[in-house]
């Protein structure tokens, strides 16, 4: 089984050019398969209160009205994802930029109002296309995919961005060996917030229970976690919490660095 | 040789809902191989207003500064192409939108200053890599390019959607017989711009001098039509300048409509 890598760079990484940079040039240099996922959230907000349309949240959750949505597929799936394409193929990665309606690769459903929440054009994914994300891959392509999905009838759907590298790690699980890794601004899960140093090296499914239980890891981290269990249960072989500038590590051949998420 | 089909439409067609529908929908009827391009120019201009970048223009052509690349960007390679694209997989065809950085698909250099002009992020197209166009083609994919391409070396270039339909169809005429349609709002070169039903329907190199000799050709579509004798001059098997909405005879293996140009 060959091996394949599923990066996840959230917004911050993506908005400074120079972290930005620096991801890019080291993620071109790792060999092998790989597919990388970004978000760009502050740039919508941004944007949006350029242009006038106001900027809602629930719970952390942008509401994507259809406007909000327009200003998603303006700032995510063209201006990021193409600066990103066209960076990664000056330093030799055939980076193809994609969002989950090209080539239907990923496919979901608008999310349903639950207690009276409406997230308007918000996608719960349904099906990952993973032959055509392999052909792609088969034919010399690396993919860089945004954080925006179809519902095969002519919707596009503003979809968190951790979703969609967890669920086309486990479609690509079966053909793959894949590593699952969610590259942001910390050197990976803190028992100490305020201290870069207090790195949980390995959460598993021992340790995990009593890392909650004595509140160890936050609650902002926690669905992450959830979510990368998720995964190792559907067939990922292991899922990585690091910083973005860890990137070079990768190339490094080094595996001793950030949290290291395993069954 | 197996058919090829590179339809180009242009903004008027992308910007009004119910034109692009039209075309869209029927376009995913036509069988066999086919690459659509699209503009959308004005939306490029809207955008820049709302955000308050000037719109600046020689003979036509858009001054492309580094803000106006990115509203490029925005409402080609995102908005544009990301709406066409969801729209065609709901008709049915397995659209993959692009850019010319996309695999390193076209490559351009940014246009010299000539007699002081500087059109800015403009590229001049140098190479387009037809053998991962037709690996595209071969997987199954329906590639949909918008107005954008690279220099490979990090930087986006805004291009003539015209452009890259001509110089596509001949890059891929060494392994395709290809036809190269451009679709607008008129249905076809008229000898009287007034009247819709005066339509020329054959140019080739012995009438051409003389409509052009008579002013029965109009000034702006005399580089449209170099444009195409220089495709078929290169290998293209036929051009055909259309309306948008003549779409639906392609499907019907119609051929006797629009201004058909040959060498």
């Amino acid at each position: 089984m060959k091996d394949l890598k599923v990066f996840k760079i959230g917004g911050k990484v993506v908005e400074n050019e120079k972290s930005l940079d620096f991801f890019l040039e080291n993620y071109a240099k790792i060999e092998g398969n790989k597919v990388l996922v970004h978000g760009g959230g502050n740039w919508v907000s941004d944007m949006s209160g350029k242009i006038g349309i106001e900027v809602r949240q629930i719970d952390g959750r942008r509401i994507t009205d259809a406007e909000t949505l327009k200003v998603v597929l303006m700032m995510l799936a063209g201006l990021a994802n193409k600066t990103i394409v066209a960076k990664l193929q000056k330093y030799g990665c055939n980076a193809l930029g994609v969002t989950g309606a090209d080539g239907n690769l990923i496919r979901s459903i608008k999310r349903p109002v639950i207690n009276g929440i409406d997230y308007g054009f918000v996608g719960n994914v349904e099906q990952v296309n993973s032959e055509s994300i392999e052909t792609l891959i088969k034919g010399g392509f690396s993919p860089v995919f945004t954080a925006v999905t179809h519902d095969k009838n002519g919707t596009l759907l503003n979809t968190n961005a951790d979703t969609i590298a967890s669920v086309i790690s486990t479609a690509l699980a079966e053909t793959y060996a894949v590593e699952l890794v969610f590259c942001f601004e910390l050197p990976g899960v803190l028992k100490d917030i305020k201290n870069v140093h207090s790195i949980i090296s390995q959460i598993n499914s021992n340790n995990y229970e009593n890392l909650r239980k004595e509140k160890i890891i936050n609650d902002g981290m926690i669905p992450k976690i959830d979510n990368a269990f998720d995964a190792l249960n559907k067939g990922v072989k292991q899922v990585r919490i690091c910083h973005s500038n860890d990137i070079v590590k990768f190339a490094q051949g080094l595996s001793d660095f950030g949290t290291l998420i395993t069954i």
